[in-house]
């Protein structure tokens, strides 16, 4: 998966950032979101709740549809309730899940900095 | 952080999605991905890059920008490398890194699937 480094001789060092730091309390936010999708399971239950309609569906489909046992379901869900990341509510006799959509979001706007990387040099460093 | 549970007496059971799943090898992609940024000192160490010139940084400043140690340093890009998010080169004596924009930018992919989550419901379900 990783590229073998590059070696030159010429002697060069690139200044970093001339910007603030990400401050560390959003670093911590971002990173909790993070780690709550940190495992394929939980990645692939959010994105078939997403595709559900409202992006809402009955917990009784889940363990079927996702291949997992009733109690695997419950301590993904668990992890994904506990970042943010779902709502729970009961209608009647079912548990529903739904996706909540800001902590998407502002992953995704983080992740906006992949359009930042790669401008054009300036005083032919880097 | 997270909502209280609603409650209804009505019995409503809601359907899952009618799609396929996310393939699993993608799932773990994606995660790995994830699992390499759930940490807070990764999360600003990858803006800190993209927000350098052509999104690289000689090694040599991040310890100060950071404000951490050089051991942490590698132990934090050797998990960004891992996963890869960067590459690294040695120009001379110093060691640079350059994020990749390709990994961002498969997980913006990924997390679109927020702009589908809150669809008008049909059938008076959900």
């Amino acid at each position: 998966m990783t590229a073998p480094p590059t070696v030159s001789t010429e002697d060069v060092c690139c200044p970093g950032a001339d910007c603030d730091l990400l401050p560390r309390g959003q670093a911590e936010d971002l990173a909790l979101v993070f780690k709550a999708l940190a495992d394929p399971t939980r990645v692939r239950l959010l994105q078939y709740l997403a595709e559900s309609q409202s992006g809402t569906a009955c917990a009784c489909h889940l363990p079927t549809a996702l291949q997992i046992s009733q109690p695997t379901l419950s301590f993904h869900m668990h992890k994904l309730h506990e970042a943010g990341l779902v709502d729970r509510d009961k209608r009647g006799r079912w548990v529903h899940w739904t996706v909540r959509r800001a902590p998407l979001e502002q992953v995704r706007g983080f992740l906006a900095l992949s359009e930042r990387v790669g401008a054009a040099p300036a005083d032919g460093c880097c």
